[in-house]
């Protein structure tokens, strides 16, 4: 479909590329990119003139100064998102291409798009197992299967590669169009290593798949780390890094995303090029929206800071809780970054059985392990967020029942 | 995939519904709906007594004073959109029930939700022809078909229902799982009249399709009509009628758009069960948005009445412009509403041409018929919306250039 890729070459049981440049990425035939007819180009050649043509069919009432006095100014219709809102955005991300990025309403709507252009249906998505089931859900409504990839812990957790290279050389690979990565994972918390990363970003060059890399709780480490990075701008392969205001504000209801595109400038023109066309048809950053963004960015640092001290706050209380537990029953997985940790209980006790009972007799619920694709019983996930008091009654409850259902209490 | 649907009879080339009471709607098999595990249940079983339940899990920082000052309140993450918002819209709507309207960005996404509900790849939407080629180009996205139904004009536009008939009942039909009104349709500005109305619900109930009804322009008729009325609330037949601010308010910036949904019961309850999941995994109304939602909406009636003022003063300008033209080589298709009109221009005129010496003499540029799929050559859009001085000299360079391609200038 992209022009110059290598045909792949039987190798044994795999196919391997013809070079070792890679493979170019190929996209969905979901998006109509026929050529422009003869109107099209027209308009194409004057802009690229200079020349500002007037539309005899213009049904933008804002460039005929019918706009609502509540929603002044004049609506420009960027695919990207209104460049002056990305041009603030490309500041705040330290200086990169405001070209490079895509406004939208959320990170779901940015897995959307990407299925999208990356997906016909029947192919499929990796992403990591434990991980939260949304993204199999916003697959699956883009007729997309996943196929998940393990995260194992060994004291840490770590993304089983070997295992991924061997999906993507296998017959079954030939119809995985994107890796999802997310940085750090959530509910494990583990950010990418370096070394995972260079195998995955060769991977993924050699097969001509994208990455995509959704890094909304980046900034929330919760020990320090060396060496972790985000993926956002990676040049290696064709990279789409997720991040908004929902994790970095704190505000997920002001409904503000962003995409990030980045990696060979072939496989990245192509994808732009594509990519403007799902954007145009959906249009979603709103200019209400869109003119408060400057005024967001400012507080982001404050408020990243601010929850970073409450989920580190809280990661202390809770270790300190278990510590003093005189039962010992409950131990918590090491954390690396995010908002959310995992407790181990005795694996004798039923995860459902566990959660059924706090909400019987405690009114709280939670999500055990097997809502994340955990492989054993045994696990609860933890919110960090919550207010100390909250927060310590909210353990409190979870060493009580636990220690109740052991007949310990 | 509904429960009681009856089975379909072979009835000569024809298939027809077992009973006259017609087909349950089928849904597509994107949305996962498996049976609550036993958590959830529980979950919901205290909500119906009224339980508020903490979570363990809680992953909303505005639920734990986490929110940013600049973007107040707390997210309820409700997935057809803040319950406020969809009661002021539902008071505005004239006292509907706010839980039947599905707030979200835009009529593009409602065609992506409504599309992903109903269809699965390589299923088909019905959509009208002349229409926007968006609607194509979104259900392309969602891997699904559009087949085009005819409006035939006579003087004035209607919809040819029996060719719909046919169809719906052809082997082809089986593959169809929406049918998309435009009313007013854009560019031909033509209403569904009651007839043709009542034999569509007819047909989408017996075969179990659902409509579309894409009412954005509704208050923006041209000329007096009697009997027309809005789809929205209609209940022979499972419908979702579209609107929103872009045209409402003059406001395509604001990025408001919502769902309505009606019809039988059962269909109502099932799609709602659906649609509430899809909307979930995207959650798309800002808070910021909807905290202006009733405000807005009480300067709809101005600002519907202003641009109607503007493109009525506009049409009558046309007219007169068009009958004092002294070559008389240019006409208009009669409008009902809308904000666009057809112009016809001899048939010997290349469309493209005319666009293209207009884009190169006057700087203007344009879509002619073919852009909507106008089954014959010599037809321009033409916008009523330019400022009375700006739509005269569209209006004039269209005759002039008609005039000039004729040797007549």
């Amino acid at each position: 479909m992209t022009k110059g890729r290598p045909e792949s070459v039987p190798d044994g049981p795999f196919r391997r590329p013809r070079y070792s440049g890679g493979m170019t990425v190929r996209f969905s035939s979901r998006v109509d990119i026929s050529a422009p007819n003869p109107i099209a180009a027209a308009e194409a050649k004057a802009r690229a003139q200079g020349v500002t043509l007037g539309k005899l069919n213009d049904s933008n009432p804002t460039r005929h100064g019918l706009a609502p006095a509540e929603v002044p100014g004049e609506y420009t219709a960027e695919p990207r998102g209104p460049h002056a809102a990305r041009e603030a955005l490309a500041r705040f991300l330290g200086g990169v291409d405001p070209d490079s990025l895509y406004l939208l309403s959320s990170t779901s709507q940015a897995y959307s798009w990407l299925i999208k252009l990356l997906c016909d249906a029947g192919d499929a998505v990796l992403a990591p197992k434990p991980g939260y089931p949304l993204i199999e859900s916003i697959a699956r409504l883009e007729c997309v299967d996943t196929i998940e990839y393990q995260l194992q812990f060994d004291g840490s957790w770590y993304i089983d590669t070997a295992a991924i290279e061997e999906l993507l050389y296998s017959p079954e690979g030939d119809r995985i169009r994107a890796l999802v990565l997310i940085n750090p994972n959530n509910p494990t918390g583990s950010y990418v290593k370096p070394e995972e990363r260079a195998t995955l970003v060769r991977l993924c060059r050699e097969r001509g798949i994208a990455i995509i890399a959704d890094e909304v709780f980046y900034d929330y480490a919760l020990e320090p780390f060396d060496g972790n990075a985000r993926l956002a701008g990676e040049t290696g392969a064709l990279t789409f890094a997720l991040d908004g205001f929902s994790k970095m504000l704190a505000a997920p209801h002001a409904k503000v995303g962003w995409i990030r595109v980045s990696g060979p400038e072939d496989d990245v023109r192509e994808a732009q090029r594509r990519l403007d066309v799902i954007a145009d048809d959906y249009l979603p950053m709103s200019d209400i929206i869109a003119d408060r963004l400057p005024g967001l960015l400012s507080v982001a640092p404050r408020q990243t800071a601010h929850v970073r001290d409450r989920v580190r706050a809280n990661l202390a209380t809770l270790h300190t809780l278990l510590a003093r537990d005189e039962h010992g029953l409950v131990d918590v997985l090491r954390a690396e970054g995010g908002w959310n940790v995992l407790l181990r209980v005795p694996a004798v006790i039923d995860e459902n059985e566990l959660v059924l009972r706090l909400i019987g007799t405690r009114r709280l619920t939670g999500q055990p392990g097997y809502f994340f694709d955990m492989t054993t019983n045994g696990y609860l996930a933890l919110s960090l967020l919550p207010e100390a008091d909250e927060f310590r009654a909210n353990v409190t409850a979870v060493l009580d029942t636990v220690a109740a259902m052991l007949d310990l209490g």
